[in-house]
C-alpha cells in the first residue's frame, strides 16, 4: 500500500504533544555554553504567529549540523513534537529537517508568509514615488538621474526597512518612509517658495524632491538585501548609507553625463548633511535652505511613526505607555479626544 | 516781525556742517566713564537711513538732563549741528533738545517712520490668522478660546518680533512667523491625518491648529509692547513666554467656563513642550503626537527665515556669507540653481 | 452547628504547605506572554513583612477576575496555601479571594500596615512646618498664602514621598524633607542676611521660607494621593511639580486677594527656578540670592538623605557599599571615626 | 638758598597740566608693537582712586628702562606731567621715575592704601577662624594639625583673595570666605547630626570644620603671596589649589606624627573631592557624606558673594543687571522687597 | 587497615556523579535573598578551566561557615559531588572543605595555576624595563629615582593588572603595557627631538621616559596586591592612582634628596596631567609637550589591546564581533587582508 | 634727458616720509561703513615683514578702482608715501598702484617671499614621502594607487597648508605633517606588528602607510590652491577633507582596475574615520586597529607642532604663554630644562 505524504500543519497550529510537518524561519541561531563550558546552541524557529525553542545540545543529535549548515534567516522543513512548557514557553523536538527546496512552493510554502509588511501596498506606493519624480522635478537629465537610481534599485527598495529598529522597522517601511518625506518636502517647498518670492535664487523644488527621494537610497546598500531577516552589511557598517547614498548619485550621475554639475552637488550635500549635525550623523552641516525642508520632513515623519506605533501597540495598564526605549519617554495614551 | 517756523529736515538729510530741526529715536544711552573716573553718556540718535553719535560729558549743558530725563527707545525733536568724521563717523552737537509732544504730529512726526517691519500687511496676516482659526477649529468652546484670546492681545500680537535677535527680529514678526506656522501645521496635520487615519484617538487636528496659533503668544508679555524698542520685561524674564502663554490659555478657559478641561490640557502640554527638549527650553518631553508636528513646523519656519535673512543681506566677497552669528555657519549664497 | 469563622493569620507568619486566611496588597500585577503567544498575569502580593507571588495563567480559574477586576494598589482578603521554591521563592496558590471591605477593620485590617514610612512622626512634622511659617513669615498675608496652601493639601502632603525612588521614597517623605530643607533655609537666611546687612532690599526671609515650605507642594499633585502605592499622575507627567506648584501657589494668592504681588511674583520665580540649570529641570536660572539659598538647602538634604540611607542599608562585603544607582557610586563605609 | 623739599600730591588730586611728585603702582606693563614692528610699552599707574596711562615708546627716554626694570605690582614714586584727553582719558609725562624706597614710608607711602580689601576686620577674621578650630576641633591631635597650618601660613591666607577674577576677588577675600564657610558648615553639620543620630559611624563634625577651615588652603600657593598684584604660581598652574593644599595636610600630618591617620585620609579626601564632579575640577566623586556638606555650603557662599556684588556694584539702567561674565546672567535688581 | 589518602582529582577532570578531592579559588560570594526573604549564598568555585557553582541556603550545613568565614579570593580544599544540570550548569554539592594549608603545596597546590596572565615572560619584561630607565635616562639623580620606584615596588608591578577590567586585565598586565608605552615614548621622543632640534628648552626625554615608566605606577596602591582577585583599595577609591603614583614620586624624591627639584616637578606634572582632560581623569591640562607624548602612546596602547583582544577572542558568526562593551562597537574582523 | 626709471624699495625698508616705488601684497581688503552709512575699504598691503594699512574713502581717487578689481590675495605694483602714526600705526598714501606683471619679474618680483613656508625643503620632504610610499607599500598595485595620486597632485600638496589657523597653518605644511605623520605610523607599525605577532589576519602596514601619506588628501581640494592666501573652497565647504580624499582614492582604483578591492575599501574606512569620533569630524567609527594607529599619530603630530609654535613665539613676560587661542590654555614656558 503506498504511504500517503504526511500533511503540512502550519507550525501555529500544532497543539502540545502533537508532531507535524511544518516549514519555518530559523530567525536565531546563537552559541551559548554551560558553566561548566559545553557549548549548546539556542534555536529560534517561527511562522508568521508562533515561536517555538529549540536547545540544541552538544552531546544531541542536531548539533554538528546546526554549527555547521543551519543559518539564521533560512527557511526549513521539519517534522517535530510540539510542547509547551509555563516555564520555558513553547518548544520543539526536532525529528527531521532540511532547508526548505523550489519544490516546496507547490506544497504552499511562501516566504512572504513570515514577514511583517508595510500595511500598504507596495507596488500601488512605488508608482507613487515614481511619479512624483516624473511630475515634480523639471529638469529633464535631473529628472532622469533620480528615476534611473530608483529603477536600478527597485527590488532591494521595496523590500528594505527604513532602520533595523527605530523607525519603519519593516519589509516596505523604507519606501513607506521615502514616499511620506516625498509628500511632506513637496508641501512645505511649495509653501516655503510662495514666502519667499524675492530668494535669489528661489528654493529649487528638484532639489527638494531628489533630496527627499534619494535621502535614504543609501539603506539599500546598507543593509542585506533579504525580506526576512535584513543585517548591516559590511559597506554599511563601514561607511554608512550618507556616504553610500551619495556615491550611487555621484556615480550614476557621472555616467549618464548630461546632469548639471551645480545640481548634483547640491544634491550630494543635501544628502550628506541630511541630518543636520555631526552628532545626529551627518558630517557637515546645512548650507543651504533645501536641507533645511529634507531635514525636518525625515526627522518629523521617522518621529511621528515611532509615536504612532508605541501608541498603537501599547499594552500597559494606565493612561501611559510603557517606556518606548527609542523615543526614551512614556507617551500619554489615556486621552479621550 | 514774526519769526518763521524753521522747517524740519529729516537728519538723513542734513549734510556736514549744517544745523537742522530734526526728529530722531534715542537708541542707545549707555554709560562710559573715562580713565580718570569721569562719567560720560554716549547718546545714538537715529532716522529711518541715519545713525549719529552725540557725546555727553560731565562738563558739558546736557549732561543733567540726559542722567536725569533721557530714555532710550523715546524720540526727541532736537536743534542740531550735524558732523562727519572720518574715524568717528556721524556726530551731532545739540543745541536745542526736548522729548516729542502730540503736536508734532501736525509736523509729520510719525514713530512708525522709524521702525524696520515685517514686509507683509499686518492686518491682512491678522486677518489671515483670525479665519485660520474660524475655519479650522472645530470644537465650538475651544475655537472661542483660541480667538478671545487673540482679540484681547491683538495689538501687542501685531507690533512685537517673533524674537528679540534670533529669528523674524522686527515688528510683526511674531504675526508673520504664527501665521507661517499654522499654515505649515495645518498641512502636515492632514497629511498626517490621511497616512494615520486608524489611530485612536486620531490627531487632533482642533490642538494642532490652537498650539500652532498660541504657540508663542507669551511672547506678548515677555516683551514690552514697544514698537520701537522692545525689551524684555520683568515677568519676561523671570518666567519665560512658554509659562506665560500657558498661563494666558489657562485663565481664560477658566474664565470662559464652557471649554473642554481636556482640550485645554492638552494645549497646555503642547505649549509648554513645543521646544522638544529641556535643554531648548521646553521643561517637559512631548508626550502626545500633536506636539512633534508644532515643534517642527516652528523650528522649521524659524531657521528658514534666518536662513533666508542671511543670504539676502550679506554682503560678503565670495560664495559664502560672512558667519552667521546665531547660525553658526558661513551659509553657501555662489550657486546659480 | 455553627461554623466557626477561620483565624486571620498574617501572611508572612503561614508555613510551607499552610492554608490560611489573610489580607494582603496586590502590590504588583503585569502582563506577561509565554513564547507561543499565551497571556498570563504575574501578581505579587505582600504584607509588611513578606511578598508572595501568585502566577495567573490563562487557563487557570482567576485570570478572567484578575484581568478584569484586580488592581495594583488595592488590597484583597485571600485564602490561599502557601509554599516556598528555592528557585522561585514564596509562592501562593489562591483559594478565595476578594477585595477588602469596611467590615475587614474589625479583623484589624489597616492600609497603614503595609507601608513604609517616615521614622519621624507626622502630626509633629506637621506642626513643626506649621509652626515655622506661622513663626518666621511676617508679612502677614503672604504668611496666610502658605498656611492656606498648607491646610488645604494637608492630607497628600502628610502621605506623599518626597519621590517615588530618588530620595525620601516612602510615605511622610515630601513632609520630612520639607520640615528639613525648611529648617536649613532659616539657618542659612539667618547667617547671609548677618553676612550681607548693606544688601538692598536685604535678603527677604519671607521669601526664602515661604519658597521653603512650598517648594515641592506641586509634589502633591504629581502623584496620586495613595499612601500604598502612589503613581504619577497625568498632570503630573504633562506638567511637572515645577509648574503645579507654581499654579497652586497663584491661583490661591489670586483667591486671597490680599498678597503683595511682587511677593508673589517672586515666590513663584523661587519655585520654579528652585533646580537651577535647565537640564537639571529648572525652566529659568535663578535671578535673585534667594533662589541660591533653596536650591543648596534642597540639593544637599536630598543628597544627605541618599547617602545615609545607602551607608544604612547596604550589604555589600568589604569597605564600599554596592553601588549605589541613584547617586552612581559605590559609598566608602568602612571607616572607624 | 636751600631748595626746599616738593610737596607730595596723591596722584588723584593733580589737575589737568599740573605736574606733581607722587606715588603709584605700575599696575600693568604690556608689551605692543605698532603695524610697522616697532615695539612699545603701554603702562597702566595707578593710587586708589585714579589710574593713568603713560605709553613708552621705543624711541623715547624710559624704553630701556622700562624693558629692563619695571615691574607690574611694583610701587614707584613719580615726577611726572598729568593731562586728560577726552578720547584717551587721564595720561602722564614722566620727568623723573624710580622705585619707592624704605625712605618713602616717612613720606606717607603705604602699600596697603592700594588694594581693595575685604570689608571686614583681618585680625577679627583671624581669631574668629582660629578660635572656630580651637573650640569645635575635638580631637585634640587633629585640632593641632589644623591650628598648625593656621600658624604656619598666617600671612598669605590673611592677604590672599578666595580667587583671582570669579568670587572674594579682593585682599583679604580668602580668609572672609573661609570663615563663612567654616561657619556654615558648623550650623549644617549640627542640623544634620541632629537629623541622623543613628548613622554609624556619625557624621564626624572634627572632619567637616576641619575641611571647611583647610579647603581652599592651597590658595595660598597657587598664587602669589603678593598683597598689591597676585598672579598664578607655577605649581599653581601645574598642580592647582586641591592638590598643593592637600600636600600641605599630608607633610604636616607626617611631620606631626601623632594625628589618627584615617582622620588624615578623610579629611584629605575630603579636600580633593570638595568640588563633587571632575568636570568641576574634584579629581574623585564625594563618598563620605561630610565632603556633601562643605562642598554646598563653599558652592552657595561663593555663589552668594558673586550675586551680592553683583547686584551693589551694577549701574545698568533698568531692572536686570548686566550680564555678570562669571554667572552667565543678568539678576533681577529691580525689585522692592 | 589504614586508610589510605584520597587521591587530588582536579577540579576540570571530575565527571558528573563522581565526589572528588580538589583545591578550588573561592572567586564569588554573593548574598541573595530568597523572595519571603531567607538569606542564601551563591558561591563559586573555579580551577584554571571550570567553574562551578554552590547555593549555600540559610538552611542547609554550610551556611554559618560560609558567612562567618569564607572569603572570595582565597583557596580552599573540597571534597565535594560534582554534577552537571542542563539549566544550571556545572555545581557541586560539598562534602568537606576548609581552607588551603602550607602543607597543601607539597600535594601540588600552586596558586599561580588559577590566574589568567599575560602571554609574556614577566622577568624578562621587568629587566627589559628596568634597563630602560637605566639605558635612557641621563640625568643619575633622577634615574635613581626611577629605578628606586621600580625596586621598591617590584613585586606587586610584576603581578598587579593594568586594569580590573578595561584594558590589560590580567596578571602581569600593567608591567607588560608599562613596557609597550616606555618603547612607544622613546621613539615618539626621538623623532620629535628630530624635528624640533631648535626647541628650547628641547623636548626632555628623561622626562618622557621617566614619565612612561611611571605613568601608572599608582596602579600598584590603587588595588590590592593579589594575584588571584585583585579589588580596588580604599586609598585607590578615596584618591585615584594619578595621586598615589605622584606621591610616591614626590615622597621618594624628598627622602633621596638628590634629585633636580624642577625635574621632580615636571615628572609630578606629567604624571597627574597624562590623561589630558578632566573628564578622563586628569586634574590639570598638559601644559608641557611632553605630557602630550605621554598621553598618546598610553592611549594607543591600550586601545589597541583592547581591539586586538575582542578581535582574537570574539565567537561571534559574521563578519563583526560582538559589540565590545569597553569599545562599545562591533569591531570588523572578516577581512582576510 | 631720459628720465631714469625709479629704483624699487622694498615696503620694509622705506622710512616715514619717504615715497617709493614696490611691491606688496594685497592681503586684506575689506568693506566698513562710516556710521551715517558712507561705504570705505580697509586695505592692508604687505611684503614679507612689514604691513601697511591703506583707507579708500568713498570720496577718495582710488574707490572704484578698488570696489570693481582689486583682489585680496592678488599682488601690485605701488608708488606710495610712507607714515608712521602712533595710533594707526603703518599708513600708505598710494599715488599710482596697478596689478603686477610678467615682466616684474625681471625687477625682481618674486611672489614666494611674501608667504611663510615650512623650514623644511619642499623637494626634499616630497622625495621622501614619495620613498616612503616605493618602500614600504608591498602590494604593487595598491602602492601604485598612492603613488599616483600623489604624482597627480604634486603640486597643491606641496604648496598647501595643513590647515588654514590650526596646525601647521603655512605653506608646505601638509606635505611637511604628513610626512612626519607617516614616519611615526611606520615606526608604531612596525611596534605593534612585533608586539601582536599572533593577531590576524595581521597588522596590515600597506593599509596604514598608504592611510598615512592618504589621510589629508583632501585637503588639496578642500582649500584652493593659492601660495599667497589659500582660501576653503565651494567643495571644501560642502563636503569637506574627509569625503573629498576618499572620493580620490576611489575613483582612482576605479580608473587603474587592479587594486586589491578590499583592500580599498579598508583605506577608504580608516580615512574617513580617522578623526576617530563624530564630533571631531568623523562619520564612522573605527573598527580596524588600523585606524588607531593613524588617529593617535596624526593627532600627536598636530598637537606638538601646535605646542611647539606656541612656545617658541610666544612673547607674555613670566613663566607662562598666553593663552593659545587653538589650545585653549596657557603653556608652561618658563623651565630651564
Amino acid at each position: 500500500m503506498p504511504r500517503t505524504k504526511p500533511v503540512i500543519v502550519p507550525l501555529n497550529e500544532l497543539t502540545p504533544g502533537q508532531c507535524g510537518d511544518f516549514f519555518a524561519l530559523l530567525a536565531e541561531r546563537s552559541r551559548g555554553a554551560t558553566r561548566d563550558g559545553k557549548p549548546f546552541f539556542t534555536c529560534r524557529f517561527r511562522d508568521r504567529s508562533r515561536s517555538v525553542t529549540c536547545m540544541v545540545w552538544a552531546d544531541g543529535p542536531w548539533y554538528e549540523v546546526c554549527e555547521r549548515d543551519w543559518q539564521a534567516g533560512h527557511f526549513y522543513k521539519l517534522r517535530a513534537l510540539y510542547g509547551e512548557s509555563e516555564r520555558y514557553g513553547a518548544q520543539i523536538e526536532i525529528h527531521i529537517i532540511r532547508p526548505v527546496a523550489d519544490a516546496d512552493q507547490e506544497d504552499g510554502f511562501n516566504p512572504a508568509d513570515f514577514v511583517e509588511h508595510s500595511r500598504h501596498d507596495g507596488a500601488a506606493m512605488w508608482d507613487g514615488l515614481r511619479s512624483l519624480a516624473e511630475t515634480h522635478i523639471v529638469d529633464e537629465p535631473f529628472r532622469r538621474l533620480v528615476t534611473t537610481l530608483l529603477d536600478r534599485h527597485a527590488g532591494p527598495f521595496q523590500r528594505a526597512p527604513a532602520t533595523l529598529g527605530k523607525f519603519y522597522p519593516f519589509a516596505g517601511g523604507l519606501l513607506e518612509h521615502t514616499l511620506s518625506v516625498t509628500r511632506l518636502c513637496l508641501q512645505l517647498a511649495e509653501q516655503f517658495a510662495a514666502r519667499y518670492p524675492d530668494l535669489r535664487p528661489p528654493l529649487n523644488r528638484d532639489l527638494i524632491v531628489a533630496g527627499a527621494i534619494l535621502h535614504d537610497l543609501g539603506r539599500v546598500l546598507e543593509v542585506s538585501d533579504d525580506l526576512v531577516l535584513p543585517q548591516p552589511t559590511i559597506p554599511g557598517r563601514l561607511f554608512g548609507h550618507l556616504f553610500l547614498g551619495r556615491d550611487l548619485v555621484r556615480d550614476t550621475a557621472r555616467e549618464l553625463g548630461d546632469v548639471n554639475p551645480e545640481l548634483v552637488q547640491l544634491l550630494e550635500h543635501v544628502l550628506i548633511s541630511h541630518l543636520a549635525l555631526p552628532e545626529w550623523g551627518s558630517p557637515r552641516l546645512p548650507l543651504v535652505p533645501e536641507c533645511l525642508i529634507l531635514h525636518h520632513a525625515d526627522d518629523l515623519d521617522a518621529k511621528l511613526e515611532m509615536y504612532v506605533r508605541c501608541l498603537s501597540s501599547d499594552k500597559a495598564d494606565g493612561p501611559f505607555t510603557n517606556r518606548d526605549p527609542v523615543l526614551g519617554r512614556q507617551l500619554y495614551k489615556g486621552r479621550s479626544i
